[in-house]
């Protein structure tokens, strides 16, 4: 990805720092911020500084990186970074891809995580664009482009090649409560690439879908369970049931890495209940371009912030990976990881 | 309702003056309004100082009245007040019955017309408190207490109800985005009647739904169709179809008022567009406790806000009126207004 004319991933290793884009600040701001201990990377994950399935994967393989390098007790690093988020299992699988007790080869072996990731997003955006057709209006949730996954992204991967293939999409990003990732960073990230878009609240999917204003809904996946069933976003699961009652093809679009074997269902994946604070107070910029965080809620009040939802398989079309689409259940999940 | 020890309704009419809670700056600050012509009133209902369908219908009544003391044309009248807003029906049965020529009458019609308002309210707590059960965790969206209907509300007086009735109702109050109705003015009216409660994302009801979380959805209703489909905020569809999808009962609360005959179905409604930068940006109070608005979405993004759904009536448990609770049916409806 492109800003201002110079390319950039969210995650990188520089020289023994890792350096990413902090996400917190996007569109506001763009800042480039450094983890220089392994405390920092685990800090910039947990408050999502750092976040997205694909990306948090590829930030903890160099935060192992990093503890290697500064000699760091490695199974404690190994813990502190897996708890940093229970959800997405991406987190999980980059640790293990680094699993070793040579800081050079966990480096290598980071970077070469990293690499296979990109390359994973750029091939789910073109088996994905396959499914697109011309002028398709298309919703999309949360941000799954390249502050999600590296380079590409996922759902997003497949607007940007549908763009680039000519096709001109039209894409509803749905804000994204309560961090507000769709008006944020799915927005902006639209703009860069030249594609058409609004944004939405989250509620209003229903009534355009029963307008028949939108055709595909696309998202991404913090974990894909063996039979299909898919955590990703809160609110996803809100869209899929629209999309069944309206006919409109459900697919999520994640790399296989987001696939996890060890969770048989749905119903085993963890959910992350964040801060109250994210729902009870958002954060702009005021009229004079000053960041600002603003309460928006009565005074007295609490409120509850589960961060992920569960989308059963039965509302999903398809699962687009980086080998192809595959249909949401155990016994074609399987053929597919083979 | 008390506010601060004293009673107030959301509008009332005040020796020649219409004056009003300004639900924009709730739960920030507690001001009464005052709207001394007819173009205040229906700058009032436009800009959403006041809101809430049985209670604009209350407004525009008694902006009749304020018309036709100044002398205004009222037929005039009659059209800027009707076409404030599109899509609650109240508002045009709260013009109808002050149609007349008479200053005195119209505002005696007037005032008879916000008292039926309020017994209906509180009709409608009494008929909805028999289908609460002890503890009953109740999902509820966007405003409908007092500040949406004069003095006890239309979902939000059910639970008034059930909490006065010692069954320790607990609420998860949507915050409702755009316009936040949830989060400022339903938390607000909680914490005034002492019933326990949580503001949440619109979009974490199905999640909250799917693991048995919350017993019965009620809402209020801006406009009901002859065969049942409501009109309500938008996200109210949403909430339905999460509640078909878990076997949650999901009502409909709202004064025989709101039903209109005269819309065969729910295609038949029009739904109101707002301004996008409802969307795009939000008000609420900084740390100093200064109000101010931030932009919360990428600088050259737009937005569409369309500001009600249409929840189908086979998604509706039943439709609770000051006359009890009706099955979503037209035969039912028909026979439930005789």
């Amino acid at each position: 990805m492109q800003v201002n004319g110079k390319q950039y991933r969210a995650v990188w290793w520089d020289d023994g720092v890792v350096k990413y884009v902090d996400q917190r600040l996007i569109p506001y701001r763009f800042e480039v911020a450094e983890a220089r201990t392994l405390a920092q990377v685990a800090d910039a994950i947990i408050t999502m500084g750092v976040r997205g399935a694909p990306t948090i994967g590829v930030m903890a393989a160099y935060g192992m990186a990093l503890a290697a390098e500064q000699g760091d007790d490695l199974a404690a690093a190994y813990r502190t970074l897996a708890e940093t988020r229970p959800t997405a299992v991406n987190l999980k699988v980059g640790l293990d891809r680094v699993m070793g007790d040579d800081a050079a080869q966990i480096l290598s072996d980071a970077r070469e995580f990293d690499e296979s990731e990109v390359a994973a997003a750029e091939a789910i955006g073109d088996h994905g664009n396959k499914l697109i057709v011309p002028n398709a209006k298309i919703l999309t949730h949360c941000n799954t482009g390249w502050l999600a996954a590296q380079d590409w992204g996922t759902a997003a991967a497949v607007i940007f090649k549908a763009q680039r293939a000519g096709k001109n999409p039209f894409v509803f990003a749905s804000e994204t409560r309560p961090r507000l990732q769709g008006s944020r960073l799915t927005a902006w990230e639209m703009t860069n690439e030249g594609v058409d878009h609004v944004v939405i609240a989250d509620s209003a999917s229903a009534l355009l879908m029963s307008r028949g204003e939108i055709d595909v809904v696309i998202t991404g996946a913090d974990r894909i369970a063996a039979n299909g069933d898919t955590a990703n976003k809160i609110g996803t699961y809100s869209h899929a049931l629209a999309a069944k009652a309206h006919g409109v093809p459900f697919y999520i679009a994640a790399p296989k890495s987001t696939i996890d074997l060890g969770t048989p269902t749905g119903s085993d994946i963890e959910i992350e209940e964040r801060d109250e604070d994210e729902v009870l107070s958002v954060r702009g910029v005021d009229s004079d371009g000053i960041l600002r965080s603003v309460r928006i809620a009565s005074s007295e009040s609490g409120a509850r912030n589960p961060a992920f939802d569960v989308t059963p398989a039965d509302l999903i079309a398809g699962i687009i990976t980086e080998s192809g689409v595959v249909q949401p259940s155990i016994k074609a999940i399987f053929a597919h990881l083979e």
